[in-house]
């Protein structure tokens, strides 16, 4: 099993991926990684670790996308850039999985067009992971279709579902529908038309409102990419404020150090599911590969995790279960 | 100044709208109460409580429209219940103002229908308080309209903006468009066409994201009724949720019960800026009339301030306003 690893994606590039990809193989021993980017700056990193060399890859592409740049333009002209090198890499089979902390927009673009769609599949889609009550959850569009229509929705909805059970161990995802309200006849003419396909669907528990989403009413979310981006990234800010929520009440009040110490470590404990490293990165699904994208800012642990997500993808034959599930 | 009040209306009707209503007018010495609804339940509520009689008027209303019931057919079938009779009496020039904690759908269609539109607006709106670090925001449009245009967005930009200055006392609130990202030209086409139109609004400050929100980015956030409900209601889930996992924390570590208690004074005072009945009811923006709407669980404190709002819509001609500027 070899996993290439975007090395040049990412807020903290090389460090993290490096970092991430060498605690990846001394978890797995039958895992090679195979680091993608710069050359030179991947083995300047790579000579601050001790590790087992012969499960160490490395593949030069100089050229390095910004996480700001214009998805199409970058992927046009940066060929030799991580990202694109990486998934022809992963295409020409010479490794299992692609995975990387860089510009998403860039890695959806050339995972459509350097590994294409599976068969079957009318429109790849990001899953992505949602923190609830009962552990993390996926989000289905989270950005890359604002528009959904009913067959795609529906595809969606079974991409997600076989996802859930094989990586997050789910036995029966329940799949709902982000709608203003949760009886039948709800919403817009399109949402009432993605409810009557879905409503055949295994696992369809209906309209989902705004409200159930973080007490995990259900498994799988669908929604449009405009939902889901928004309420995606509204649900990474939460942490953030709530810290800042608290940090200003617990000013207003008279307390000791101590008395402080205990609250920031009941937070700390109390947000951590809102912890993004413990899942790691967000399958891009319907694309001929195994294509895994994080946040800009994944620590080593969170890449570390992105690779353990791949590595799972390739094991479970995810993408065999969708061509199966659709056909 | 006569706010009507729907006294069958919501969850703890008649207790919570009559004691909201008789700690208003303890509040405002020129103000009068009118409530309406079954007039023995009220008169009964009424009995336990002391209060200027001469500035508590109840008007009989005998129907009672449930949460739970089709707004339009409840509209159409309970010309008796509180909300059509309300706002008829609203309609005639018998009171200033309409208030209800009760059926939001019919409450909404009964004031489309009985009170009209105000001169040039297109479409009425709701416009939600939204909880942030730098107070309450409004979000517009939280339900009433699933799809938006480019010249319904750009009103309801202005009427919350007037909202904004005159309710909640900013000088110059801030626009921002939800979008999947910040800079110009992203989103779907609608919200390219959206964008286009507000860029010569006042103080637009251009696209902002599900993570802009909480912190206060914008004063108004302006979407579609789909995003804003299901972002609504995701807000209004946060505190119990938040509550929730402290909770689980505080449980897996060894806590003194000074140490738990003094940890739930911290949270209850940082979640306190989630607590809605500190502002009480969201605005019916552009309905020739004004006509406000709280939760179903609104306490007396909520239908208080809701009562309050409704006075200085009417004080501040916030209508008045709105047709200045859109015509």
């Amino acid at each position: 099993m070899i996993v290439a690893v975007d090395a040049a994606g990412g807020d903290f590039y090389p460090k993290n991926p490096v970092e991430g990809a060498l605690q990846a193989i001394e978890e797995n021993s039958d895992l090679t990684v195979l680091l993608v980017g710069p050359e030179e700056i991947i083995k300047k990193e790579l000579a601050n670790h001790k590790y087992d060399e012969k499960r160490v890859l490395v593949h030069d592409a100089p050229q390095i996308i910004g996480m700001e740049e214009s998805p199409a333009q970058a992927v046009k002209t940066k060929q030799q850039s991580s990202i694109v090198v990486g998934l022809g890499l992963h295409k020409a089979g010479k490794c299992d999985a692609f995975v990387s902390a860089g510009n998403t927009g860039a890695l959806l673009a050339a995972s459509m067009f350097i590994l294409g769609k599976l068969e079957g599949v009318l429109r790849p889609t990001i899953a992505s992971y949602y923190p609830t009550l009962k552990g993390f959850r996926l989000l289905v569009d989270a950005g890359a279709n604002l528009d959904i229509k009913p067959e795609t929705a529906s595809q969606f909805a079974k991409m997600a579902q076989i996802y859930c059970q094989q990586i997050l161990h789910i036995e029966d995802p329940k799949v709902g529908l982000l709608n203003v309200g949760e009886e039948e006849g709800k919403g817009t003419e399109n949402l009432k038309e993605i409810y009557a396909t879905l409503k055949d669907h295994e696992n369809f528990i209906g309209n989902v409102e705004g409200k159930d989403i973080l007490p995990g009413k259900a498994d799988v979310y669908v929604c449009d990419g405009l939902v889901g981006n928004i309420i995606l990234k509204f649900g990474e800010s939460i942490p953030e404020i709530v810290q800042k929520m608290i940090g200003s009440a617990i000013k207003e009040m008279q307390m000791s150090e101590q008395e402080v110490a205990n609250i920031q470590k009941v937070l700390h404990a109390a947000l951590s599911s809102f912890n993004y490293e413990n899942v790691g990165g967000i399958p891009f699904l319907g694309v001929n590969g195994v294509s895994i994208v994080g946040h800009g800012g994944s620590s080593p642990l969170a890449i570390k995790n992105m690779i353990k997500s791949a590595v799972q993808t390739v094991e479970q034959d995810v993408n065999g279960k969708i061509v199966a599930s659709l056909n």
